[in-house]
């Protein structure tokens, strides 16, 4: 194989036009940023999404351009700015206490000592850097350049001569080892979120340093894996979706060629031979486009299948597209809880079996939602379906948000729907510890500070005829390119107290002065119920359309009111779904809520709590400490038992000794997010019906 | 601290007559066998039970002497003969096969390699000897004699000069490294699994090679661990309950003093220090004294209690016995099984929070089921109290005998109450492959074993005024001095083909000809519904009675006859339990129930199934490929949902989309123990409720 070296890059292929004379190897012109700000460190906004397609992508929808999607008030703004303001910060400090920056310092030299920390303990600086380059393009500061650049530089010291970079398993390792233990060393697994960084550092904050320590990597990674090398791959999948988008920035063919390959090797024959657990854990029992079901570790399939949808994008491949989406479908059916949470059981951070869905244990992994999150994102790009921007909703709102305090410094790394009086904090991931500022394997925390830190784009996107709008923030929406605009543009600002709050108006602030279509995705709880307004006109929406689009020659100062149905209403689940069987889970907008005993009399618990399913919940005050999360009160009653109900063996259905009393009661609830902020205590999601 | 030597052994105190002269050390009068029969291999009957108290202890129960308890016949009759055919000469060729007898050989130089299998896997030895010496108990044979004698020999000649043995971890590690992982490294445990095999050994087959091992090894244990030694103890518990059944058989205080040190030592101060994940894993957060639940692993833990209960009862120690039936009813009402399966949780096999009690991935560990027989037989002695017999009865029948096949030769680890459609097997242990032959932790089958091999001697016990039948079996149980009885011998035979039939037939082979109490215990489920006979005489069972006692002048030849009522019920479990809301289980005698798709029509999985609780189920033909068992018709219906209803996110509770069909259906439950006897197809204890 040809070894296509950084400074001389081969030219793209059928990937739109290229800059070849970039230092940084070729780029795509449409979302690459002007050559002048590469290095000189643009103030500009330059936040661009997590996932670009191509021109020549099979994408239904795009990303906006960056600096044309910005959250700028309301619900996810505040979390934005406590991640940039507190989280960033807290998590330098905390990747510098727990080694992880020295760690790169002693294979740089200049400093001794042994490794600390888990073997992909690099990757967690890496993810903070993508953070960190989100919000220069959320929003230049100097300071946090400047910790971009000394972190990058940090890097880039313990590069190796050949490109090889792993701190952890430099120093723990001798070169001998490398790749020997792929199943478990997570050698690429570092690599993927290296470049997904380095590419955010590009084209958000014109930061390049970091991109040629990438394309060396990829160099490097190409003189020993592919058709002509080792046909094997990494235990844990990133490095899929992180090749991919280092191929729409680049447009260097090979990458996705690479990719490609990684993707398709997985499962073909034994992946990991001998690799404990089994290969259903790394999600290679079977090739990925032969896959029904995900299994194994939840946060490997979730990346792996993010990462098969990019390629299926960018391949143009229907038939991969369509697996994937098939694979999606069934997770969401099968393996996901009401709050979106993946990943059922503790043991081996794995998906369960088809509805295994313990509510008290379930693992539901903060990493999971947000590789959930990715994959869906990417879907949406791909078929344009509302449905995927459902799931976004759901996963950001719920099994997301739950991962950090109100604070956002503080993250939860297991997110079960269920904590008891008398559990035990027994394990450092046990949502009975409470959040938490850091773990030993601080997989979730930076990974969440990327994922505030790129929410902006995930509200919108831009097709040729229009703009989508998926998500309900407050901020403004282009179709432009960046902010400076431009005679084709649309832009709409939006303004709403969503979640808690049903009404969003939509302000146009810019419009090209022909037809254009503004696409607004109905969620599935208003869907029947919402009511729009287009210049204080009526608009018809049909009962059950999941999106309403408006063809019309906008003008700037058009304003269009929608009002979303945000009545609370109780949900079931599947009979197969034992788990929560004789229960009900409460809900308001998107808003998956959640019984805490904080809010409940003393001496009542809400394990005993049951609740009656024909009163519909009514909201009460907005609870100031919880950032004015709008509480439901719930009809129910306490359930106590008598002595002999509560003794072993279980007593005989119907029989005097099951009896069960039942003392009215109303519940508060709060949104399943904001539980354990105030201490940690009983809590649960799914509320025991009353019985007749 | 004084070292007594083997040969010279300290004089016994306060525990009985001694024999000081025997080679083995001093033994207790009542129970050591003729001195003769030491070295000579007798032929005679020698079967004694698994926990032996002392003259001196306080234990309101005996064991019957040795030879005076003997199953002959009937449901236990059959297991206990394929356990002695099959299941032993299997377990010699899977400890062949696995390298654990190998380890041995290495050591001793005979053979030359490495170690194989877990550090721990010296015990799987144990346990298997411990079994043949049972087995030896119940009847003799020479070929079973000849292996334990060999595999005797094996182990004595691992033993190093100065008492120290442990194969796997004497060529894993260096003399150095002895004791400096206690928490992990198991030393402790594979002594007590030695001990307990040479206790049975010498009690049930005059066989005292590996008493002289044990008392090396307690020895070369005192001049490192003790009061004026290393306040320290082994991560897994079992050396506790080894310990005091050596100082029984020997008569040695200063072995139950050792016993005392390490029950006490655990938990005192930081036991374990830094080891992962963390003390409760090892029942060491707080001493067993001050423990008010039980926590972490679920055998450690209740291996260690039974320990604490039989120090309780050779101490006399009112205060620890009270802890231990304190823990031991928090147990049963918050943390158990309706099978008797104790630890809800895969990872780290452990115990979870009270009501955390899921079903469909419910750990349940055969060896839990063994230690909580083991820890509730230690009550029943120490207490008298039916209760606890109740306990074993429901373990034996369920938790304990799902862990085997029909065939006694292949074995669950794992004994979840449910298996669902499209589950996968992957993970060695899960229940979706079946029983297994052996397990790289082979710690499950040889347990098995050695309780098969010692089941006779849990059926009745003997108090100074009589005799007290606790199980139901067909068999020979006796208050006299073993088989050749005496002139104050009651002996009573029952016949009967419980659990299947309810009818009990006992007949009085010999009475004292002075009156004598025959107490009978009367199962939960028979309660106010059990009818006796004597000499054809109907005698009042009180309605609430626990046991019925009759103080008699009993004569040969009297009859008795005892009507358990096997009416089939359903039973429900506390509110809190939120795994089995809305579902009921299905019981018939002390047998639970379960639905099997080898017994469904075709096409009808019982992941759908429904059941009327109303609607009695009814006993049908025996099914001869289950050894006979009796199933029960049960009335219900086949759920199904819309396609509405089976996607995600979940539909409103009440709507359309939420509705399901039922069509009536006659489901087939079988023995949950049978299960997966006919190949791996979905099953479940839990039944759904049918709603109105």
């Amino acid at each position: 194989m040809t070894h296509a070296s950084t400074s001389a890059p081969a030219p793209a292929s059928g990937s739109g036009p290229a800059d070849g004379a970039s230092p940084t190897g070729d780029r795509q012109a449409h979302d690459a940023p002007p050559s002048e700000s590469l290095t000189s460190g643009s103030a500009g906004r330059h936040l661009a999404a997590p996932a670009v397609p191509t021109d020549s992508a099979r994408a239904v929808l795009r990303p906006l351009s960056p600096g044309a999607a910005r959250i700028t008030g309301g619900f996810w703004h505040t979390r934005q700015q406590r991640n940039r303001t507190a989280a960033l910060r807290s998590g330098y400090e905390q990747l510098e206490a727990s080694g992880t920056f020295r760690n790169f310092r002693i294979v740089a030299g200049t400093e001794q000592g042994e490794a600390s920390g888990m073997i992909f303990q690099d990757s967690d600086v890496y993810k903070w850097l993508e953070a960190v380059a989100f919000e220069l393009g959320r929003e230049d500061d100097e300071a946090l350049r400047a910790m971009a650049r000394e972190v990058t530089a940090l890097i880039a010291s313990a590069q190796q001569e050949d490109g090889y970079l792993n701190a952890v398993h430099t120093l723990r390792h001798s070169p001998a080892e490398r790749y020997t233990n792929l199943a478990w060393n997570h050698e690429l697994y570092c690599y993927g979120h290296l470049i997904q960084a380095a590419v955010a550092l590009a084209r958000n904050a014109g930061e390049t340093e970091l991109l040629e320590v990438a394309l060396r990597i990829v160099d490097h990674l190409r003189t020993i894996f592919g058709p002509e090398g080792r046909a094997a791959t990494g235990g844990h999948p990133v490095i899929e979706m992180a090749l991919v988008e280092l191929y729409r920035y680049t447009g260097r063919e090979e990458i996705k060629e690479l990719a490609r390959f990684f993707l398709d090797v997985r499962g073909r024959e034994e992946t990991f031979p001998g690799a404990r657990p089994g290969p259903g854990y790394f999600s290679a029992r079977v090739p990925v486009r032969e896959t029904t079901s995900v299994e194994g570790h939840a946060v490997r399939a979730l990346y792996l299948f993010a990462g098969a949808t990019d390629q299926a994008i960018e391949d143009g491949d229907a038939e991969l597209l369509a697996r994937t989406e098939a694979v999606f479908a069934d997770l969401l059916a099968t393996k996901t809880y009401v709050t979106g949470g993946m990943g059922a059981r503790w043991d081996f951070e794995a998906f369960g079996d088809p509805f295994e869905m313990t509510t008290d244990r379930g693992y539901a992994e903060t990493c999971a939602a947000i590789g959930a999150i990715q994959w869906a994102w990417r879907l949406l790009l791909a078929t344009g379906k509302p449905a995927y921007a459902d799931a976004v909703e759901r996963l950001l709102y719920n099994a997301f948000l739950a991962g950090v305090s109100l604070t956002g410094t503080e993250y939860f790394y297991v997110n079960s729907l269920q904590l008891r009086e008398g559990a035990l904090a027994d394990e450092g991931r046990s949502i009975a510890h409470g959040r938490r500022g850091w773990f030993d394997c601080a997989c979730c925390p930076p990974n969440i500070m990327r994922t505030f830190a790129s929410l902006d784009h995930l509200v919108a996107t831009a097709a040729s005829d229009g703009l989508q709008i998926h998500q309900y923030a407050t901020g403004t929406w282009s179709t432009g390119a960046g902010a400076a605009g431009g005679s084709d543009e649309l832009r709409v600002s939006v303004t709403t107290e969503y979640p808690y709050d049903g009404l969003v108006r939509l302000h146009i602030d810019a419009a090209p002065g022909s037809a254009r279509r503004l696409t607004l995705r109905i969620p599935p709880f208003s869907r029947g119920a919402a009511r729009l307004t287009l210049r204080g006109q009526d608009v018809q929406v049909p009962g059950d359309a999941e999106q309403v689009e408006l063809v019309e020659v906008f003008s700037p100062g058009d304003e269009l009111e929608l009002q979303l149905d945000l009545t609370p209403r109780f949900v079931g689940a599947h009979h197969r779904l034992d788990a929560s069987r004789g229960a009900v889970a409460l809900e308001r907008g998107p808003l998956v809520y959640a019984l805490e005993n904080a809010d409940q009399p003393d001496a009542v618990t809400v394990d005993d709590a049951a609740v009656d399913p024909a009163k519909i919940p009514q909201p009460g005050a907005a609870i100031a400490e919880l950032d004015g999360a709008v509480p439901l009160a719930v009809d129910g009653s306490v359930v106590q038992v008598s002595e002999a109900a509560a003794a072993w063996p279980y007593p005989v259905h119907g029989s005097a000794d099951a009896a069960e009393t039942r003392t009215a009661a109303t519940w508060t609830a709060i949104p399943y997010f904001a539980w354990a902020n105030r201490g940690v205590e009983p809590m649960r999601v799914w509320l025991p019906l009353e019985e007749e």
